[in-house]
């Protein structure tokens, strides 16, 4: 039988205050939620998505046809999966600012009765964990088992941990960072301007117009780059030609991954909205743990915690190598806070969390087995 | 007394034969060149150009102001320095397909009388070096002492000593590879879709009207960004803001790193053509001395060889990786070929060979200094 899911909304009462010093009304999330409350609502496990992820998480919606693809992280969440469904309740919200069902950029602004564009407020990591402990609330659960997530995932499960510490028994960040390097912030103000370049774009009001379709493309190829690794690249296409008779002598497609690129980049088109891509990396690139709650400093900012954390990098991820991995843990320790970090050997970059990994399924499931 | 230098043009007579299958008539090669040739014309140094440089190597215009930025190596190249010029007689010229005064897409096309634009044929860097060897013989000079470059004019020094064996006694491939790996084109290939994608770039008929110049400047942030190191940013730039005030909650710049990255991006379009962008980045991507030169694998590639090899690379260039370099060195070694090599430890990145570095400087002069 499949698992399947349901995509639900919730209007946070009153709205939600935000770090820019403003207020945003009618604030909805879009969630999902896999498994049974238990009795004693202590089974909820939050999962926080990355940039381009939404609330479905895994499993199929009612009206899937037979052959459509199951949710993001549905190799790791499910009945009998290492995020168990048949033990844990489990919730996952679109962030404010995406496109995905939760209020952003390309929703209705209440004032003009016209989508937001660029007068949607620019939100941080913390508004969009936030507004997702208004959904926990909103669900009864005094106290969640555990926050996880990965990338810009991962973000918020270290502002969750920090922000509301009493919230959570255990916290899974996965190849993420305290803050974004100078590397991050370069790469994601280069899409920024791939996508504001296009004159499609129109200063972010293209709604109902022909969007930056050609930007957010050139957008999400820089991303996807990103999260590969050198190696990956080398094994999945090396310098295989997509023609094989030979070099076109043009500038059509010439290698296999230009053409994977390329794919990638149209694709994304048709799911997402460039301003969101916009708003959740300038979110990413705002991130930093250290200023927010240590004034600059990792060790301060931990002196918060009361979670138990499992951290986890990934050998060939260069977009939060491990060394950011292992700051993150040495404060945590100097603040005795238990807290379990593996180094896991992955060939494919920063896209490891979502691939494949029995290392990884396995930490997954015991450090959840053991929290109280 | 500044060091002085002049731009000449050379026309190939009889145009070139090109890898595409074409002919190119009319090929002019804008050049430079430092210090005497000696009566036995045996102390010529040929120097290859990276991406967005061209024939002016050090030194200055006659009508130069006083505070005009030298050549692109000046810190190597001049009386005294490493590449000597009481010693050496210096040349230097400007790619075919680049856009400095040697033939390109921006060029008159003969046969119309308009700039080419994409009817320029796709050239390779064997054409690139087959037209300097045009000029070398134009020169008078049988033999070249050497041959310098580093990154895609370190895939040029290869060529030539693999096509043109005899026609050197020494070759320095610098911050190089054999090929380009699938990551290398990635990038470049994301680059070329930030420009096609620019409305503004016509098919590469703009010249006379606007060009692509956010495109070019966004495909100039991707390549700046992949010349530079993870190291080189934090250290550069780290978490820095613009305007020491506060974060600006707008899509403006934040981050120093954003500052300097648009700021290259611009500074980039006022003096490169799109297109020779285009051109340039395609012959990188096909560069592959192994499958040119030995039926795919690098040992038989370097059966050619007669030059004596310096080879260098950088610990942070994840462009070229130092295990590219050792790849090429080994090829070398097991045909018997006298082949130096030398990882230099550097933070900055690819860039590290047109930075200040006293070991590249002493290597490069050592070298050198002992070939005859």
């Amino acid at each position: 039988m499949r698992l399947t899911s349901e995509k639900k909304v919730f209007t946070i009462p009153g709205g939600l205050d935000l770090d820019k010093g403003s207020h945003l009304d009618q604030v909805k999330l879009a969630y999902e939620t896999l498994g049974e409350l238990s009795p004693k609502r202590d089974n909820a496990v939050l999962i926080c998505h990355a940039l381009s992820g939404d609330s479905h998480v895994a499993g199929f919606f009612p009206d899937d046809p037979e052959d459509a693809r199951p949710g993001w992280w549905d190799l790791m969440v499910g009945p009998g999966k290492p995020i168990d469904t048949d033990r844990y309740f489990v919730i996952c919200s679109n962030v404010i600012g995406g496109c995905q069902g939760s209020t952003g950029p390309s929703s209705t602004n209440p004032e003009t009765g016209s989508p937001y564009g660029l007068d949607f407020p620019v939100v941080t990591i913390h508004d969009m964990v936030a507004a997702q402990k208004k959904l926990v609330e909103h669900l009864g659960i005094p106290r969640l088992l555990a926050v996880i997530g990965g990338s810009l995932g991962g973000m918020q499960v270290l502002e969750w941990s920090l922000s509301y510490p009493e919230m959570m028994a255990g916290a899974i960040p996965l190849a993420t960072t305290m803050r974004h390097s100078a590397l991050a912030i370069a790469f994601d103000e280069i899409a920024r301007q791939a996508i504001m370049a296009d004159p499609a774009w129109r200063r972010g009001d293209y709604y109902g117009k022909k969007g930056p379709d050609t930007g957010l493309a050139v957008a999400r190829m820089i991303g996807h780059v990103t999260y590969l690794s050198d190696t990956a690249l080398r094994q999945k296409f090396g310098r295989r030609l997509q023609n094989k008779e030979d070099l076109s002598f043009k500038f059509d497609v010439d290698f296999q991954v230009e053409s994977y690129l390329r794919y990638q980049g149209s694709k994304f088109v048709n799911r997402f909205d460039a301003n969101s891509f916009l708003y959740i990396t300038k979110a990413a690139d705002y991130f930093d743990v250290c200023q927010r709650h240590g004034e600059g400093l990792a060790v301060k900012a931990f002196l918060k915690a009361k979670a138990r954390y499992l951290v986890v990098s990934f050998t060939s991820d260069w977009l939060y190598p491990t060394a950011e991995a292992r700051d993150m843990v040495q404060a945590m320790k100097k603040n005795a806070i238990a807290a379990s970090f593996c180094e896991i050997k992955a060939d494919c970059g920063h896209d490891a969390f979502l691939l494949p990994n029995p290392r990884l399924a396995e930490l997954l499931r015991g450090f959840l087995d053991s929290l109280k």
